[in-house]
C-alpha cells in the first residue's frame, strides 16, 4: 500500500540499538518550514521525560521536527531523564540548524531505565544524513514495541485547485487506556490552518477515537498525540468560517479513528475486536463510564475469548460501574440478538453460536434512562496477553 | 483438620443436581434456637434475588436457618427469581416448623438462568431429614464453584467457665472485588451478644478483610456475609462495656481475615499471593484507591506471574489511580528491596530474582504525603485464569 506524504515533510530512520540490535528504533520527522503544532498528552500523573518536555515546548505553538524512539520510555528517570531528552533535541537541532525548542521528542518502551545516550547521540548524525531517504511506513515501524503491524493511514481532501494531505502514524498494543490522550501518534498535514482551529480540531477528533479505546485499562506514562500542519499545500488558510473547516475536521477525525481502531486490532493477544455501545444514558459521561467498565472487565473479556455469550458478566459490570441504573429497564444485545430485557433473560444464546466465531463482536447496552450514548472499542483477553506481558521485560 | 462447631447449630447437605450431577450443591445450616443475625451485601446495583430477600429479612434481626446452593446464582431472573427464592425458604420453613422470614437463602453460580425448582424443592425434604448428619466442612464444600478447596476456619475464646466458639465458611475464587461485602460467607457463633454490637463487630471486621481483597476487579451480584449468634454458649451477654467485647471482635476479625486470605490463595489461576501495602497517604481512602488500582492492573499482575520486578508498571498504575501524588516522593519496595526513590530507579532488580520465585510477594508503596495507609491482598494473572473463565459456562 502507498501512503502519500503531505508536502514539505521528510523522514529518516536508523538502528540505534536502544534495546534490540538490528532493528529501526530511532526516527526523525522534519518539516522543511516550521509547522503549527497541537498536542494531547497522558493524564497519568507519572509522565515520562519527553512528555514533560513536549508539554513545555508546545506552548510556543511551532514545531520543526519530531524525534521518536522505541525500546526505552525515558519514564521515571528523574532529572537525568529530562536532561537526556533535552540533549537529544539539542544535538539534533544543532545538526539541522534549527532551535531545540522546535524539536519534539517522543519515546516508548521500558519504564525506569536510563536512555542509552552513548548509542543515541552518535545515531543522530545518521538521521540527519539520511533525511528524505525513509518512507512514512518505516517511521511507523521504528516506533513499534509489542505491535505486530505498523499503524499508518493517509488521506486527502481537495481545496480548490490544491490538495491537502494528512498522514497519521501511531504505535500501541498494550498499556492502552488513554484518557485525554493515547499512545504515541504523530499526524502530519500540509494544510494551512489557524493555530487555535488546529487545537480545536484535535480535541474534537480524539474524544471518540483515541479516547474511546481500551485494551487492558492500564494508562501509559508516555501517551502523546502530536499534530503538525506546515501550510505547504498552499490552500487558503482554514478559518472557522471556511468551507474547508468541516472537511478538515472530518479528515482528522477519520485519521484518528482509523489509527485508534488499528491499536485495538493489534491489542496484545487479542482475537476479537469488540465494540461496546451504551445508549439511553442520562449523560455522555455515564454512558462512557459504563462502556469502559464493561470493556475492562476481565470476566467479560475472557468470556468473548471463549466465544461464550455470557451477558450475565456484562450486566454485573454495568451494575458495579457506579452509574445509577434500573435493572428492569436494561436491554443487552450481542451481535443484534437481545439476551436480556424487562429484567429477564430471553434464552436466545444458542442463536449466537456461529456469529461469536467472527472476529468482530458488537455489544449494545440500552439503559433506557435518557438520550446520551457512548461507544468504546476493546479486545478480548487471551492466554497470549499473559504470555506477552509476563515475559515483556525479562 | 477438625473444625469445632458452635453449640446449637446443625448441618445437612444434599445433591440436588442444580448444575452438575453427583456433587453436594445444596446445604442447610440450622440454629436450634433463633439467632441474632447481622449481614453485609454486595454494593453491585444488580443484586441477585436471594440477596434482595436477605436484605429485606435481615431487618428483623433474627435468623433460624440459612439455605445455600451452588450452581445457580439466581441473579437477573426477574420477579420469578424472587418468587423462587421465597418458595425455597417457604418449603423449608414449613418442614422445619418455623417462619419463612427467619430463613436466609444464599446462592452462587451462573447468572441469568432460572432456578431448577423441580430439582431443588424435592431435595429440601432430604436436607431436613438429614439435619445433623453433615459436618461444617461439607457445607463449605457444597457452596464451592471454581474453588479448588473448601474455605473454613474455627476459633474459640474463653468466657469465664464457658467457651465461645466461632465457625466461618466461605466460597470465592473469581469475580472477586468486594466493596462493603464479599462472596458468600456464613459465620456462626454461639456467643450471647447485643444485636447492635453484632452488627458493629461485623462492619469493623470486614473493612480490612473481605473488603481488602481483589482477584479480578469484577464485583459479584451475589456477595453476602451472614453472621449468626445464637447465645447457646451461655456466656454473660456481650455488651459494649464487657471484657469480652474486644476478644469477640478480634476473633471475628481473624475469622474474616483468614477466610478472605483463603479466597485470594484460591484466586482463579493464581500462582502468587500478593500483599500491597500503601503508606504515607493523606487519607485512608486515597491509600485504598491506590492499592486497589495497582492490585487490579493486568500489567502488574502479569509481571508478577512472570516473576519480573517491573516496578515501572506499579508506578504507572499509582499515577493513573486518580489520587494526587508526588513522583519524587514515592518509594517502591518489592519484598523489602527498594527499587525506586527520589524520582530515580535504584537498579537493584537483580537482587530480587530468587525471592520472586516464592509464592508470597510483598509490595510496599510509600507516598510520603501523610499518615494514612491501606493493605490489599491480591493474586497474579496467569493463563490459567483465562482458561477457567473462557470455559466456565460452555
Amino acid at each position: 500500500m502507498d501512503f502519500p506524504s503531505p508536502k514539505g515533510f521528510e523522514y529518516s530512520v536508523t538502528k540505534a540499538g536502544i534495546k534490540y540490535r538490528d532493528r529501526y528504533d530511532l526516527a526523525l520527522i522534519y518539516s522543511k518550514k516550521p509547522a503549527q503544532i497541537a498536542g494531547v498528552f497522558t493524564t497519568n500523573q507519572i509522565k515520562a521525560a519527553p512528555v514533560k518536555l513536549c508539554m513545555r515546548r508546545i506552548k510556543g505553538g511551532i514545531a520543526h521536527a519530531v524525534i521518536a524512539n522505541s525500546g526505552n520510555a525515558n519514564a521515571c528517570t528523574g532529572k537525568k531523564g529530562i536532561e537526556d531528552a533535552d540533549e537529544i533535541t539539542y544535538k539534533l537541532a544543532e545538526r539541522l540548524g534549527i532551535k531545540k525548542e522546535l524539536v519534539f521528542p517522543i519515546s516508548t518502551g521500558v519504564i525506569g531505565m536510563p536512555m542509552p545516550m552513548e548509542r543515541i547521540i552518535p545515531s543522530i548524525e545518521d538521521l540527519v544524513k539520511d533525511l528524505g531517504k525513509a518512507e512514512p511506513l518505516q517511521v511507523a515501524q521504528a516506533i513499534m514495541t509489542t505491535d505486530t503491524f505498523p499503524k499508518i493511514t493517509s488521506k486527502q481532501i481537495e481545496a480548490g485547485d490544491r490538495v491537502i494531505t494528512m498522514l497519521g502514524l501511531c504505535k500501541g498494543a498494550g498499556m492502552i487506556s488513554p484518557n485525554m490522550a493515547t499512545m504515541l501518534s504523530v499526524i502530519l498535514t500540509d494544510a494551512r490552518i489557524e493555530g487555535q482551529l488546529l487545537k480545536d480540531a484535535l480535541r474534537i477528533a480524539i474524544a471518540d477515537s483515541f479516547n474511546a479505546i481500551t485494551v487492558d485499562g492500564d494508562m501509559s506514562t508516555n501517551d502523546t498525540v502530536l499534530l503538525l500542519a506546515n501550510a505547504e499545500a498552499g490552500n487558503p488558510k482554514i478559518e472557522r468560517k471556511s468551507n474547508l473547516w468541516k472537511p478538515f475536521r472530518d479528515m482528522l477525525h477519520e485519521t484518528c479513528l482509523e489509527l485508534a481502531k488499528m491499536i485495538v486490532q493489534d491489542g496484545e493477544g487479542a482475537t476479537k475486536f469488540i465494540t461496546i455501545n451504551v445508549t439511553g444514558a442520562k449523560t455522555g459521561s455515564d454512558a462512557k463510564r459504563i462502556a469502559r467498565t464493561v470493556a475492562n472487565s476481565p470476566l467479560v473479556k475472557t468470556a468473548f475469548y471463549g466465544e461464550d455469550p455470557n451477558w450475565g458478566r456484562i450486566i454485573a459490570a454495568v451494575g458495579y460501574s457506579g452509574v445509577p441504573i434500573k435493572e428492569e429497564k436494561i436491554e443487552i444485545y450481542i451481535n443484534g440478538i437481545c439476551l436480556f430485557e424487562k429484567g429477564l433473560p430471553t434464552m436466545l444464546e444458542e442463536s449466537l453460536k456461529e456469529s461469536l466465531k467472527q472476529k468482530e463482536i458488537e455489544i449494545l447496552i440500552k439503559l433506557n434512562l435518557g438520550k446520551s450514548q457512548a461507544k468504546i472499542f476493546t479486545t478480548d483477553l487471551s492466554e497470549e496477553y499473559i504470555r506477552i506481558n509476563s515475559a515483556y521485560r525479562t
